[in-house]
């Protein structure tokens, strides 16, 4: 295949592959405003379109280059923007000589970042399921600017930039711990400061599962989240430029698929014993936490390990939404259990999956990702809470954040059950 | 151009179109979660997710070996799971001794098998809409893994497989019959073993048509299914390595959208006729029967032909509409009209549309895959109601199965109107 | 890179951006039917799914002829349906000796054709959003008869189609006048023979804001928009057969994705300046008018002026809306504002980012496919309001016309609030 035709294989691939991931955008703000209750439901899309927006800038103002430009060790560049380089933009102009240093790059460096961009996003959504229903609108985005300009880039500076983690051998191919960990982490943080919901858990110990606004709504983030997910995974393999790529490309859909399956079908068989009832939503995030867990590595040739990855995961998942209740740790989506526990299992499986890893460094990535993530976002959270406060007040959580917030309901026209609060603390 | 970029070109379009596809997962459960009434609009969800986990575990496990491996007429072999070849390993793992022998295939195994797996979902999910609001759970699972596993890879042996039917040069493009065929003569007889919901077929002889849960959804579920099916009948062109895949894939999607809009103008003028009220669900079934139609043989030359082919496809599908009512067949979605009756014309019209196809071989194939899947169904059916019971019982098809079978309500605050029961038999 | 494979690129990159581009008709259905009230959101989806099979059958039969076949300076061929040309059939029939002057031609025939088809449904898409809650059905299918056969064609055969404007330097990249004018203008029109919906604007000077029938849906349809606008713009460069190509598209996609971010930022920002209330369908309008603004031109290699010129199109887009609601133009959507006013900005900016523009002949664009669609519109509903009326009763309208118009209601099974008419005029 001649150097061009594999400049524009892969770089197609990678907007192709990136507009799957960006559609994810959407799944995520499907899944959780059909998840919350429905006074809640319209801020969280608000939030949701909000999050891309700001991830989009500020990746291209800040962040890729501290992930990507100069990196030594724990951090790249402080230059402002990134846009494609002075060769590209001549050779668009016309100087035809500039075109073998062009084609030797092996993809156009915007699309590049135009992929890159995606998974930024998808970190920060991670953020809001977790916290729906009781922070502030601004002090999410405050977050979510800070996430994705600096924290997110900095973790991806030490493994994808090829920093230090990258340096000692840690493996991570679409980022279990990289992405779907570093939004786990903050969310987890964040969770932490905010607190539970009122009326969430019970002085008798036992757990109330608030109403999800629109089951099918959810269940429609989810199966946009699957299909992102062929972009997520099969776009990480950065490449589609000859018989290697396209073949361990196809491997990659096919182990990705099968580990969402194996995931959603353990969570349908374990979800009675652990949970204690047959549960949608367990099933839903099941097939998440497959998902996330062979993001670590979806390249197995026997794709039956896949399975059993995805199996695990569906399992983990379900267990850590459990451990959270027992926590008293209040995500609203279950985002932690999916993203945080199935990514943890995914990346430290990759020892036993791939070559030339090994069990000690992927710990220590997962360790290290997590003590900086989790500290940096629980300093975050705090020093944002005390500028301009996370929580909303008691009478915003009842009356809901969508007419104290917005002054739109998310189903106006539709008469809505009055809410149960008798037994709250 | 050179091999290895017809086998990167091949590969990749396998997967794109795949990952089309499997989006049509999606689209049958908006679909059927629409038109379901609103206290089996949960389940339903859960029957989709599951329903799509099954189909892919069972397809890797058994079914792509029995659908195309060493088919010998009637059936292929039993060998459990699909990997990629010892030989595409190699090359990814460097040896590129083997690069000849592996892009003499054409395109990657896996990416083959991964288009052919989106093809047994969606054959599965035509099953679950035509059955919804009375189908016990584990019941549909049973059957979907047994369709999944065995029944759509035998049909799929004798024909993509080269089996007899293809030996006899039964033509079916994308799969008219042998998909949309498939999973409606394997609804239609469920359907008659479960018999109607209760109330749908009055004493008095009129139909009672059950309100939808929400419309926009159902509409959304078209309109996924519409853009799915580019994948679906353009990826069957098993290849994109040339001009004459290129000129011919574009034909295939105007075809397809043709045909498409085509059906919903034919319901939109006959409805009234037919059915005697202008009736949106027969113009959304009437897209998609023209989808359905044109499948057979998306490729004719003039695009007119098309138009025809769809415009009778929606015809034939609001008539069968009104013959299932008439033998009072309780088909919840219309997916007996829309896949097997829109499916069978448009098989038929293969002979009519494609140079060396014959009406009678045509008409062999739609009697004989009718005459296997829907006695095997009728069986397995009958076989699954013996065992484990197939229907729910009255008082939960009355409390609807998302309360009784999943304990969680699709829209669980918001106050529903009392469902009218007062003439039922 | 050889012909062939240039040939094969140009011609996939039409169709998966094209079947990108169909998806905005889901989008569109989205948006508009979780915006209208619930007693109209069946019949908005009913349209919508109209419109796209209206414009397709209308632009094979007349429209694409029009537009780009021998256009001579304003008009094209009346010639009937468009079909691949008999080179290429000969080609795809196996005679190789047509193979150089296919390839010349340098993507398939029709793979442009379907390209350009989604494009004319997204024109007429942008006509039902406005027109919702009054307009009757066939008076709205007859006008997008007449707007995807002949009005779009018109304008496009003076630009694409290479008609005066093309010759005088008018340069329009993706169409947001091409396209979006020409549906705002069009729009703009029937809004103000239809007039405002009972009780819009009150005697008081007040405007009443109708509840939407489902915010998450509205969500989920700007998300969808915002994906099928990375087909809409990067397919737009009509080529993917080099790397010139991928560049250019690459920085397509940034361009168009950091408009549409800072679009939705200014919205955020000003909405809450300008409407006096922090308004969620701003900020999904805000996005869009991003998207629009920056399709006139998402080639700037500083991808900061993307962020700009959709910055500005957001501001626009939300001083529109406060102009229309000062003007007493009843537009259910904010389809006006977002797709006519950002359009008009975005128009007349490429003079400051395009080399070789001038301000004067994007103005003159702009003010002459305005004045002709605008003018034609208005004569188009006046001769429809003559024919068959183009409004609903006003008893059809207090009832809604999901029930009058269709006989099935949105959401049958819910309660709903009864409106309010109080102080209407």
């Amino acid at each position: 295949m001649v150097p061009e035709t594999q400049f524009v294989l892969n770089s197609f691939a990678f907007l192709i592959w990136g507009a799957l991931v960006m559609w994810m955008a959407a799944g995520f703000t499907m899944l959780e405003s059909g998840s919350v209750r429905t006074k809640n439901a319209s801020v969280i899309c608000l939030k949701n379109i909000g999050l891309y927006s700001i991830a989009g800038l500020a990746y291209y103002v800040i962040g890729y280059n501290l992930m990507y430009t100069d990196v030594s060790g724990f951090i790249g560049s402080f230059t402002l923007f990134f846009n494609a380089s002075p060769e590209e933009v001549a050779l668009v102009g016309g100087d035809t000589g500039v075109t073998q240093s062009v084609l030797d790059t092996g993809f156009s460096q915007m699309s590049g970042w135009f992929f890159q961009m995606v998974f930024v996003a998808t970190a920060a959504s991670i953020v809001s399921g977790a916290l729906a229903e009781r922070i502030r609108l601004w002090a999410f985005f405050t977050f979510v600017l800070a996430l994705t300009a600096f924290v997110y880039p900095i973790v991806g500076a030490w493994t994808w930039g090829e920093g230090w983690l990258f340096e000692l051998g840690f493996s991570d191919f679409a980022g279990s711990t990289i992405v779907h960990g570093t939004g786990g982490w903050a969310a987890l943080a964040g969770a932490i400061i905010l607190g539970p919901r009122l009326g969430k858990f019970k002085k008798d110990g036992t757990v109330k599962n608030t109403p999800p606004s629109s089951v099918p709504i959810t269940t429609l983030g989810v199966f946009i989240l699957w299909l992102g997910w062929f972009g997520f995974n099969g776009g990480s393999q950065l490449a589609l430029g000859g018989a290697v790529d396209a073949i361990s490309v196809a491997g990659i859909l096919v182990n990705t698929n099968l580990a969402g399956a194996a995931g959603a079908l353990a969570a349908i068989t374990v979800s009675r014993m652990i949970l204690g009832r047959f549960d949608l939503f367990a099933v839903l995030n099941g097939a998440l936490a497959g998902l996330v867990a062979v993001t670590a590595a979806p390249t197995m040739n026997h794709h039956g390990i896949a399975i059993l990855i995805g199996f695990v995961g569906g399992v983990v998942c379900v267990l850590a939404i459990k451990l959270l209740d027992v926590l008293k740790i209040d995500d609203v989506v279950g985002a932690v259990p999916v993203h945080l526990f199935a990514g943890i299992w995914g990346t430290i499986a990759v020892a036993f999956t791939v070559d030339g890893t090994s069990f000690g460094v992927q710990l220590l990535g997962v360790l290290a990702i997590g003590a900086f993530v989790f500290g940096i976002s629980l300093g975050l959270w705090k020093l944002i809470d005390i500028l301009i406060g996370t929580r909303v007040s008691e009478s915003v959580e009842r009356l809901g954040q969508d007419v104290a917030e917005l002054g739109v309901e998310a189903y106006p026209e539709f008469v809505l059950m009055p809410e149960d609060y008798d037994d709250e603390d």
